[in-house]
């Protein structure tokens, strides 16, 4: 049995996987769009270099190990219909995750960013104005592997925590769950609005002009999940009318956002480019994801840990 | 019997104390240097305004109520010799303090003071680097309120918590705690160094060079307790030679910081103008604590929440 590595992983990590399954071949090839690919039975990827021109080559192709959260854009309906099994590293992200958006709730309620601009200019200066996290309530749209893990960190700091998902069934770390359908009820409730929604047909567009004018004029609005949730537009308006208190966003419409959109110049908006899941330990822990379902799969047991349904896109 | 407030508190909450305290006489006077003191059984201070000159007038009193945390700028061998009761609002600070304390880490491990300056350049990289909380060590000079709250927060992100004091007896949400005389030796776990030690005889210039060579080159050094821990020109020399990765300072040995102060030009430095503690909600909580003791001091209970030993200055 063949296994294609479209990405590079670490000489000791390789040397450990050779160990742990001399029986396999592992070889690598970041080209996988020129590369000879019909000999592979698994290919581990990133996701994004998997065209349908390289599924119609991979003609041994049986499972698509994606070292990534989200597999949008990928060729869905052709690995559904060639019937190619996808997992993923769903949860993988949510160590990192969860501690940057608690790093950003922090850093606003603490009035960081004010404290860093009076250091550069030498100036002590005591009048700033700082809230406090505890007693605050949390939205989280999305209380999946990583909005849960979000969900507990708040908790931990005395904030009430709201998830929302399409089919309102309780999640973890959640004081009360609500569905898509309850969002504009519940959020004036909300001092901050996180969310951490993968891109489907159910999320794209789902906040629109009404939900911003329904949030708190202090709401802190943070997206995690996925830049197709909210036009740029309706973000840009409810910041300017100062509608919702701040903004930070790690998913943009467009990435990378473009150096003319009009968010990059708001005065109450964090902009990160698309790295709260960044971690040093990244592969170290896809590679566990990996082998885990290496061992399932050479049992024959192809029910893996984060199977992905290419039709449904989660 | 009358009571003497030197801080402004606000209308409703003067009603309040009216109702609940019908037969006590409130005043406020915010120049207690000059103001007729004689009078007043009971005096409500931040502290600060309290000479000995106050004191050898206010013939009547019998307790100090001090609404900070800290004593040590007060006139506290004369408080002893007079047998004037004094207690504080120890552990009013423990949520803003704690929340200041993650919101300074996690901002650091996530890399946002970076992340801010490619935002104002309109600077979309990815390349940043980022690092993980969970796994971290932290090792806190003085677990008590304060340090056991920050020590609850940090154990909730997956940090182990290594607590020191002079005794080392066990402190709640330390996974292990050590005294004074090891601190040398067990530093070099360290990931993060955090003090909220008071200033006392014990602490002044507790730390040393020598301290500074033995954390990691990676660690963070956070003093949010009392700025003569340890002398500026030993932590300029750490910095400026990189023996440590980060100081975050909220205290200083002279504050305000001088802006001649070499600290405010370094690279590798947070500097916060003693603001730590700072919250909306300050003399809310400091007049919860207040009235709880007035309750005891009325039935002639002297048994008072935060009582300080003026001869132990804590």
């Amino acid at each position: 049995m063949k296994v294609l590595f479209t990405f590079k992983i670490k000489d000791e990590q390789l040397e450990k996987l050779k160990v742990d399954f001399p029986e396999i071949q592992f070889d690598f090839n970041n080209k996988v769009n020129t590369a000879p690919v019909e000999d592979f039975e698994v290919i581990v990827t990133y996701g994004e270099d998997i065209s349908t021109e390289v599924l119609d080559r991979a003609t041994s192709l049986k499972w698509l190990m994606v070292a990534s959260a989200g597999v949008e854009k990928m060729p869905l309906a052709e690995i559904a219909a060639k019937g190619i099994i996808i997992s993923n590293v769903r949860g993988i992200h949510k160590t990192p995750m969860a501690e940057t958006a608690l790093a950003h709730i922090l850093s606003l309620k603490r009035a960081l960013p004010v404290l860093a601009e009076q250091q550069k200019r030498k100036e002590w200066n005591t009048k700033v104005r700082q809230t406090e996290l505890r007693g605050s309530t949390a939205l989280i749209l999305g209380p999946g592997a990583i909005g849960s893990e979000m969900g507990r960190l708040l908790q931990a700091f005395g904030v009430r925590t709201i998830g929302c998902n399409y089919s309102g069934n309780p999640a973890q770390y959640m004081d009360d769950t609500i569905q898509f359908d309850e969002l504009l009820s519940r959020l004036p409730e909300a001092d901050i609005v996180l969310s951490v929604l993968p891109s489907t047909a159910k999320t794209k567009g789902l906040l629109t002009e009404s939900h911003f004018k329904a949030m708190k004029e202090t709401a802190i609005f943070m997206n995690f999940g996925r830049g197709d949730l909210v036009k740029e537009a309706v973000l840009v308006e409810a910041l300017k009318n100062e509608e919702i208190g701040h903004a930070v966003l790690d998913v943009f419409e467009t990435e990378p956002l473009p150096a003319e959109s009009e968010l990059w110049s708001l005065s109450n908006i964090i902009i990160s480019p698309h790295v709260s899941s960044h971690s040093g330990k990244y592969i170290e822990r896809a590679l566990e994801f990996f082998t885990g379902n290496l061992k399932k799969w050479q049992r024959g047991d192809k029910d893996l840990i984060n199977l992905i349904n290419p039709v449904k896109g989660y």
